[in-house]
């Protein structure tokens, strides 16, 4: 059987049909076709069109508002807090964007919260909106579902709450930060489970704090923040300013969407862009992080290390040759989406045939 | 011999009166000395009085402008650059804070950005100062010397690039984080080779990439950064937000301020200050962010774990012992105080005597 492979344009198309046919407004589910695919190539692959089966679940349970009236509810010249209405996370969060980088513009900085919205996928699509205004995007997000306890304890209250920064370059890559403050995300653990591997030490720990190795039983540990303390203090503050600052959920308010597929998650996230034309000349700005990027890249290398990866390199290069290749499907995923495409009669997802 | 204590009236009269005879005017000697005391009130033990003597080694070399004419060089709305003329580093980042703070009372956020300023003692300082107006303070800055390779390199382009936050709260101590982008700063390294114990493994690697303890051959190796790859991208990250956006030094521009008295370090910080009542009613986040504590603090806890400490609440337990009880200082930090003391012609330190 040949690899199943998709170009952006197919993922867009697929999902947007899938989310027409479940209600969602034609403009609405383009949108959010055209963020989850651009996920899926940015090698984000754990929150693209993976993630169109959960919310599908989650939408035919009502648990989402498909009609939402996503709207400002606080503002001042440098903020707002957006109130999401329950509606899909991407939308929202297209939106609270648009309005950073529109008051960057005038007031050199911009933060903008929300309440009351949804997942919205991997956290570096929305930091990277502001590189195409020649801005610095950065973004924080309550996780959907809790799987750290604060440190010493048992109870799973902190989320992986992760953190993207994307600061724009004259010629090279962007540096694009994004990242979990645990030291894996939990969809690594799912995906060392079903490939069938061990863990490796440091990942996740059990309720008397030994070394977790076996991904089947992630129920009986939790995930180790990063840096210890550290992180856990990283994922706590990460979690106040994209919750409780919003009013959104944090703690053990926060719905597990894996497992509740009705109850309003009222997820919180935060947006903040920075105009660096407000510091100085922007040109100079972009070719000094070149300079910045260079000088990392061409450093001394330990034994083995074949090159050194700026952040964000990786996904850069993903992204390139998934415009060429398209994106590979998993054939178990496939059949999920062409399971749903039936029973939302649209038509099937067609391979790319390469 | 009875421990050495000092009370912060104390630490904070000596400081100033050894910067006041080194040349420093009156008012910012009496500045400087009262946030490097708060620095040792707080449990920032390693960035207190034990800078004075390097500071006065880098004054009396002719490396810091006394008499600095620290200016907004950009500014909009919710932001501005300050250019630090060389002076110290908590003139400068004291100054940037107050401008953060009273931008943020009306654009509800704000960051302040400093170029050619010098080391400002702890991070959480800054952050901590809006604090006192409800606000939330978030501060990052450029390390004052490389200690970290980019992930799988060997030239230390990086430093501990440290992260701290500030939330305010109703009546629980507030949230304070206060981190390196590193699992151990380099100050705690020193601390080990100085007690004669070796070094847990994860805080160094040599160049081989091997665990290295012997904290006394901490030059034949370098420092992890927290998450691995992560905390390398999230040092980085840092390092352009406080260094690169403001024309400081980063990179290979750092200075080694441990080994160059005289070379500007044109050190760069960045202080955000969020204002919450932005956002909402400002005492009910107050009590939101107390009940999260509260829940975090209650949870289960892990066999032979005797309490779950929120970020912040370590320090702000050392704060009331040293109020009540002075700050103990080691007999040689004693020493060396006095000996500058004899140098500069002023009193010496008087221990409390407890």
């Amino acid at each position: 059987m040949s690899e199943f492979k998709a170009s952006k344009a197919q993922l867009q198309s697929f999902i947007a049909q899938a989310l027409c046919a479940m209600g969602l407004p034609q403009d609405d589910a383009n949108t959010v076709g055209s963020l989850m695919a651009d996920a899926d190539m940015q090698g984000s692959d754990g929150h693209g069109i993976i993630r169109l089966v959960p919310y599908a679940r989650r939408i035919l349970a009502g648990g989402l508002n498909l009609n939402p009236n996503i709207q400002i509810e606080q503002e001042r010249t440098a903020m707002a807090l957006i109130n999401g209405d329950n509606g899909m996370g991407h939308l929202v969060m297209k939106k609270a964007t648009e309005l950073a980088i529109q008051k960057a513009r005038s007031a050199g900085i911009a933060w903008v919260g929300s309440r009351l919205s949804n997942h919205a996928g991997p956290a570096s699509l929305y930091a990277r909106m502001a590189l195409e205004h020649d801005m610095i995007g950065l973004y924080f997000a309550v996780g959907n579902a809790n799987h750290l306890p604060p440190w010493g304890g048992l109870d799973m209250l902190l989320s992986t709450n992760p953190i993207a920064a994307a600061i724009p370059t004259w010629k090279e890559a962007p540096v694009v930060l994004d990242m979990a403050t645990t030291v894996a995300a939990y969809g690594k653990v799912k995906a060392k489970a079903q490939r069938g591997e061990m863990m490796p030490e440091g990942w996740m720990i059990d309720r008397q704090g030994k070394p977790l190795l076996d991904p089947t039983k992630s129920d009986e540990g939790f995930l180790l923040p990063i840096g210890g303390y550290k992180g856990y203090g990283l994922s706590l503050v990460v979690g106040i300013l994209a919750g409780t600052l919003n009013g959104a959920a944090m703690g053990s308010q926060v719905i597990d969407f894996n497992k509740d597929d009705t109850t309003i998650t009222n997820t919180g996230q935060a947006i903040a862009v920075i105009d660096p034309s407000a510091f100085g000349d922007i040109d100079e700005f972009k070719r000094n992080v070149d300079k910045l990027v260079q000088e990392l890249r061409g450093a001394d290398r330990m034994p083995g290390v074949a090159r050194i990866w700026l952040p964000g390199e990786q996904s850069f290069e993903k992204r390139k040759q998934h415009e060429l290749h398209g994106v590979a499907l998993a054939p178990s995923l496939v059949k999920q989406l062409n399971d749903l495409a039936e029973r939302l009669e649209i038509a099937p997802l067609a391979s790319l045939g390469v």
